[in-house]
């Protein structure tokens, strides 16, 4: 599984960069699926939910298949280990896709880009995270990393292309 | 996968049956799995939330990763294909489950336990259903199906346990 972080301070816009992306992707004909990492688990269990019954009473894995959508629900691999780990539970299920794109978690060691916004007035991540390989803002930046034109969609994508769909390996990150 | 599934009309008590089995069996120290059929789609997409956000874009799987929990989103197989095909989606996240118990699906030709209460007034399924192998209820029945008793949570486990973990062999079903 080919993985990007989309990472950045509160109300930056991590979550509109990955939609923009995504479209952009799929527009070309590229498979992508995203990963939206939180630190809430709330939206995800429910209660009063028969899903979150079956869990309660102590169901190890939890799907729910509809006409058009199916879901299954997991247990995260204990914090203890590796990141590596989490994300490979997800693997299989993401295996028909080319690229994945996550939404957050600036603890993982895999390649991540940064998205910043001057006006919010917090300092950009980068200058503590090798892993950030470039920034993506419009506003003024003067640190030492690459930047991308936030408002040039099609070129971040050509950028994500060049870097992540012509790899072969994968890569073992934490 | 092994699954089996619970079935039976509205309000015939499916999802207390699922969770009364699905405790006794953990209680067991087997590892189990549910799926919840549903013909209702909008309980999986929630518009405004970043994951619908993600899909609409053009994502085509959609993952949720939190501290306790990991959720994984994907389109259904159109109608068109076997529900065999259905639920292989499933597979690989639930390897790690002894036995599968999914709720609902009266289509499926998989193996299938009825639950019916002769209060609601509806007849039960079984009588025109080869799969079900046999109906779960209190009351009166007078069908020709096997019976087992609603009441006996534990004797109902000690017959799936003896029907379900010893056989080897998965079936394809439709």
């Amino acid at each position: 599984m080919k993985r990007l972080h989309i990472v950045g301070g509160k109300n930056h816009g991590k979550t509109t960069l990955v939609v923009d992306l995504v479209r952009e992707l799929a527009r070309r004909g590229v498979s992508v699926g995203t990963i939206k990492h939180t630190h809430h688990h709330h939206e995800l269990d429910v209660p009063g939910k028969d899903s979150h019954r079956h869990r309660e009473a102590g169901a190890k894995t939890v799907g729910i298949l509809s006409p058009t959508m199916t879901a299954v629900f997991q247990p995260t691999p204990t914090e203890a280990t590796c990141s590596m780990d989490r994300y490979a539970s997800f693997a299989p299920l993401f295996e028909t896709c080319q690229l994945v794109l996550v939404e957050g978690d600036s603890q993982t060691t895999a390649p991540k880009i940064e998205v910043w916004r001057s006006e919010m007035g917090t300092p950009p991540l980068v200058s503590r995270d090798p892993s950030i390989l470039a920034v993506v803002t419009d506003g003024p930046f003067t640190g030492s990393a690459s930047v991308l034109p936030r408002r040039d969609v099609p070129s971040l994508v050509d950028w994500i292309l060049s870097r992540f769909l012509n790899e072969t390996a994968e890569g073992n990150h934490c």
